[in-house]
């Protein structure tokens, strides 16, 4: 990328498109953390897997860095958080929903503290899809890449300490088209047929 | 849903924005089933959780049912497929990917069958994603939903047979503004600055 900053208005687009993604239940079970500062990303572009013959530069020539942490695990006090402010704001008394809460916890439990990252995470691969599509809308150009060390990520920027896992990261910017060897690649997909089958 | 059909070119943008999805690697490790059947349709609604107070409605009074089924695991063969044809797209030799694909399935394989699993899902759950955005941009309503019977639809689908599981679906169609019991609710989501954490 070439370094250009992405102005706040479209960072918060993308953020906001993030932010009204679909959950399950609703309970957006992770975040974003928003990294511009550039000795920061100098140290963690040291924890992305080297795969590209290009030293993974994306990261420290992008706008920012956006980071999806999940939920490690559910618990009552998350859910509780969620459920109750959602009632709020609907007007209905604050407890109407503890036998969902109850429910859900219950299922939770039996499914495993395993099946409960592995749900969280993917809850935040829906909110990744819908970062990606608002960056490609407002013309900014965006990396997935999942490749990194967690743990290191996870302890650089505390999210161990608040009970959450690094997944995916999104470098955000603008393409240097002159030192991008991928750009140019023809890119290939699945065939349509292929990929969306009609059931008849 | 009011029972409306969302024309083809629609249905083709929404399905064309999950093709076109990222994916680790770019093997796109999941496929869609799009199911249009109204008797199809009725059989499926039975292997869907009742959550909400309306049996599931949207399940027969969408347009269309669309099933992301992700792989049940990577394989030698599946790589080789994705990896194989790209090159071709790009003009490169067919094998000039192997050692690429060596170092793939060596780390799937240590991971495990269960982290295949849930990685190919998470994969899927992006597409989701893209798929949730193109059919806002359309104007076309759409339910996500990962609350069903996942083995009773896996079988109904056969995509046991096929080495895939069904993992989220989204009704789409038009909403039924007078007997949509959500549609009225408010909406309520993470409050910005505790989504969105700006690191300094």
């Amino acid at each position: 990328m070439n370094g250009e900053t992405v102005p706040q208005q479209q960072l918060d687009y993308i953020l906001e498109a993030a932010r009204l993604a679909p959950s399950s239940s609703g309970l957006q079970p992770y975040r974003i953390f928003v990294i511009k500062n550039g000795e920061k990303l100098e140290k963690l572009k040291e924890f992305v897997f080297e795969e590209s013959p290009f030293n993974q530069g994306q990261i420290t020539d992008c706008s920012h860095l956006l980071v999806w942490a999940a939920w490690d695990r559910y618990s009552d006090q998350r859910l509780e958080d969620v459920l109750y402010k959602t009632a709020k704001e609907r007007g209905l008394p604050e407890n109407s929903s503890d036998a969902y809460k109850t429910r859900l916890l219950e299922k939770y439990e039996t499914l495993g503290k395993e099946w409960q990252e592995n749900h969280c995470s993917k809850q935040a691969h829906i909110s990744f899809g819908l970062a990606i599509a608002a960056a490609a809308e407002q013309k900014v150009d965006a990396t997935p890449m999942e490749g990194f060390d967690n743990l290191k990520m996870d302890e650089f920027l505390g999210l161990d300490k608040l009970g959450l896992k690094s997944v995916v990261i999104l470098p955000i910017g603008y393409r240097d088209e002159s030192n991008d060897w991928l750009v140019k690649l023809k890119k290939w997909r699945t065939t349509k047929n292929e990929f969306a089958v009609q059931v008849d």
